[in-house]
């Protein structure tokens, strides 16, 4: 489908958001990898499989078109030989729109070393709370007295 | 922490929902890797991460005590030397209770190899909607006529 090669999982990674946030398809499918054993789940979504349903709804979501920005932040990676995981927050905004923002997306994404470089096979979405409390452990422990 | 040792991630697997169905913290927290990278994101929760968080989230969800039935199924199984990843939906049952029963979860369960076996470093479960389409790959192609 596509002869692109992601050296490693956060080229993968990195060539995701870009063709999330430019609703850019092609570039999109160009990260997962041709296997019928790809899962997605969109926040809030169905469990989606396979080259088929993953590429019908990301269709579905570029329709609109680009538009708004996208923030990736917090990640937390894990990288083995052949597969890699990464959870991380997407936060999305609409430049010159006032406030409130939409609360952020978290996201574990699985990637695996494939033939044809790094490619995504898991992208799991889920609406966090609105103030995560994810980096809590990098601040000093709260002392009460 | 623990010393039991799961030979495979699918032991882990069975391990960790064997716990969630009997509120065994102990059996919980067995299953997961001794590491601060570890991620848990329960069901419209905020993201987890470290043996403190993961475990305190589990010893609230647990307070109440077990009497709901669990079944795991509809499982895409990625695995590797060091990391596996398994998607499943879970579905809780509340035994004598009439119709409806909650929707399922859809959960990412990602398991990496250690010294001390197969332990669990991610779960990431949300709400599904009612009705998962993630069965409809095996069914025949519909034809319109």
């Amino acid at each position: 489908m596509s002869g692109k090669i992601f050296p490693t999982a956060q080229d993968a990674e990195n060539a995701f958001y870009q063709a999330l946030e430019r609703c850019d398809l092609d570039g999109m499918m160009a990260v997962w990898a041709e296997d019928e054993d790809i899962v997605c789940v969109h926040p809030a979504g169905a469990r989606l499989t396979g080259q088929d349903q993953v590429r019908g709804s990301w269709a579905k979501l570029f329709a609109a078109g680009p538009g708004a920005r996208l923030r990736i932040e917090q990640q937390v990676a894990i990288g083995g030989m052949m597969l890699a995981v990464h959870s991380v927050f997407e936060t999305f905004s609409m430049p010159g729109k006032a406030e409130p923002q939409p609360a952020p997306i978290v996201a574990t994404n699985v990637y695996l070393r494939t033939a044809a470089g790094w490619r995504m096979i898991v992208h799991h979405a889920s609406p966090a709370p609105a103030q995560p409390p994810a980096a809590a452990r990098d601040a000093a422990p709260k002392i009460l007295h």
